[in-house]
């Protein structure tokens, strides 16, 4: 609520071109933030490693990583989707997090904030593979988040679904009828979230004022899920 | 994050006086609010509705309803203590909401904020009378909120515990070493979440930014519990 | 998984004429179990203690309390549905665990099992004043199965919802196009779980063998929701 | 309860000799079940698929799968142990699962049941990457119960910890007064759940008895989470 709160923050976003990624640098940067917008998929072992090498630790970590969700059938899920969302969401994440880790601790201070989803708190027909790298990501979220609190540090997860954003809701899918009838059905809020409002709450999340929280997950998803 | 967001809201909080009501008032005053602060404990059947019919229907009801906590083995639990915990804290929220609601509908727009605890949510000792009403006030809220979202009216819940508050943590039992003890084995920030993260947060959900969340319930415990 | 678990073990079951009551009762009674079928609504404030008195400490107590769930939109919720819900679901569950504990305490041995709703963890329309008395009973069950557990008491709870029931699933609902929809599109099972199974997981739960559960909710809702 | 229950299933248990695999194959075995006791580590890609091929399509699967847990602080993990947690946990459960799943489709009828972790529902210390491994299970599982849940497949998860076990409790750890102190502290059971307890409630799972639960996941943990 306070313009200053994330003034002079370094703030390094990954994938700033996918998913959530360009939402969010242009609130953080609104909002006075320094955003480092990174656009490499980190698929490589040592590609998060070398991020963190070049731009030095950030204040604040926001840990964007997705790819267009499979929508295999759960028994025809074969090993090189499967092997993709694990690769680019999951171990990225680690090789990540374990990157700033230790500056972080020197520090005595900093953020990691994952944009993670909600496929992992609810089941959904058609996204085996996707759910189960969510649910990496989530369960690593919440055991780092306990570890590092009494090093200052704030580790949280996102759990979203139906936010609009153009990996996940293109334009083709929000025009479908089926789509708008799930909505309906499915969703209380009864419409997409806006990335506005996503990227709002990762700005609250990176302020000042959501030191209170570690190790939390926390659903963005219109109440389809609320727990 | 932007200081204009509630500018010239009216937002009645109850119980102003007590548990997080003056945080939360100095805070929403703060961020321009026109704050209406009651003091009425609201024992009475119609004092709900009385207060409403005298200050007209907020664009946002925080529904702040607390009592010293019992401390009573489970098994010794008795009818006035019982019957306290619900007409402080349970009848109320209920005459509150039917009051405000059928206004907010007309109006289609309305927020409802429960500050709520997460005794509800994790089982804790000699708390049993107080764990129960709290969790009456949480499902109705998941009630409510999935109910209202089609009206544009937001009702949602924090669920807290370890927050520093007068009504729950007074200088004496924070200056207790088994209270400091519990406070280092079963928190995981380390320390209580101050009142004014408290009214941060709050104010953050009070704020037209937080209009994607419905029914939802927020831990608010320092990792007591976290989902 | 073994007949004699319940052989001779005294089972009071409460308004053993409605909602789980029969099937319940036959079922335990099947595995050998001295069942104590109450027909009582318990409204009395001193109904529980009388009927404990009556009866004597059984080794397990089935908290089966139920009315017709009203189905009012939540802004014409009025006294005398609020106070029935609680009346006759909340309050007796209070009144007859402190009747057992202090038997089972001194027994150092017993169990309590409440047959509770999953509508106290997520929300539906038209239910708010059951849903509140459902929540406040399952937040009561946890906090005493934390407290009661050193004493050898293991207090659970089912959270149910599309459980073939008379008082709640009667035939011409279950006959209703729109229910079966609703049924179809929001209940993974894709039907109503049935009375015998309610009732045979019931029995696992009474026995000997489910001595490691302790204050904790089991949904048992067809997938409806699945934590 | 009903000791034909179980009377020729064919049940396939992985990792038969680690973890809960010998206690659930005594168990089953007692009960009627025709088990098959494999001790393959499963750990090459095409190895789940040998197996079914092998074994043919069981009645029920049991997802036993485990490794010593990692003890390294989070800033410290590495490769290695980082691709040892999902190369045991992780990837076979999905080739498990991709195997039997046509043939459980084919025949309109089967269960999965994973022996899965609570440290994926609680954070907790120095346990990122097993963490991480064991929330990718149960968010696997819980997509997929809803997915095959039309197909009567039900696919269920147990999430466990503090139950006694060769693999993460060993007599040496049991025996040491800091984990002690931590089951005094943390577990409101008092005591580790028993390897039959545990195998008990597995059994009752494997059950037609059972068939109501689709995409669940429990909590067996002596109270450490409860939903």
């Amino acid at each position: 609520m306070s313009p200053s709160s994330l003034m002079d923050k370094r703030i390094l976003v990954t994938q700033a071109d996918a998913f959530m990624g360009p939402a969010i640098c242009q609130r953080l940067h609104a909002l006075g933030a320094d955003v480092i917008a990174d656009t490499d998929p980190l698929l490589e072992t040592d590609a998060p490693a070398r991020l963190i090498e070049r731009t030095g630790i950030p204040d604040i970590l926001v840990a964007n990583l997705a790819l267009p969700a499979p929508n295999t059938r759960a028994s025809e899920v074969q090993e090189p989707e499967w092997q993709a969302v694990f690769d680019t969401m999951v171990h990225p994440l680690m090789r990540l997090c374990t990157a700033v880790l230790p500056g972080m601790q020197a520090r005595q201070r900093g953020k990691i904030l994952l944009i993670g989803s909600a496929a992992a708190l609810r089941g959904m027909k058609r996204a085996s593979s996707y759910s189960a790298a969510r649910g990496a990501q989530l369960a690593y979220i919440q055991a780092l988040g306990v570890e590092m609190a009494a090093d200052n540090i704030q580790i949280n997860a996102i759990a979203q679904n139906f936010v609009d954003n153009p990996t996940y809701f293109p334009p083709e899918i929000q025009a479908n009828p089926r789509f708008q009838q799930r909505l309906a059905n499915d969703v209380p809020l009864g419409r997409l979230v806006s990335a506005e409002e996503d990227a709002e709450f990762v700005a609250y999340l990176c302020s000042d004022a959501a030191n209170c929280f570690v190790g939390q997950v926390f659903p963005l998803c219109g109440g389809w899920v609320t727990r």
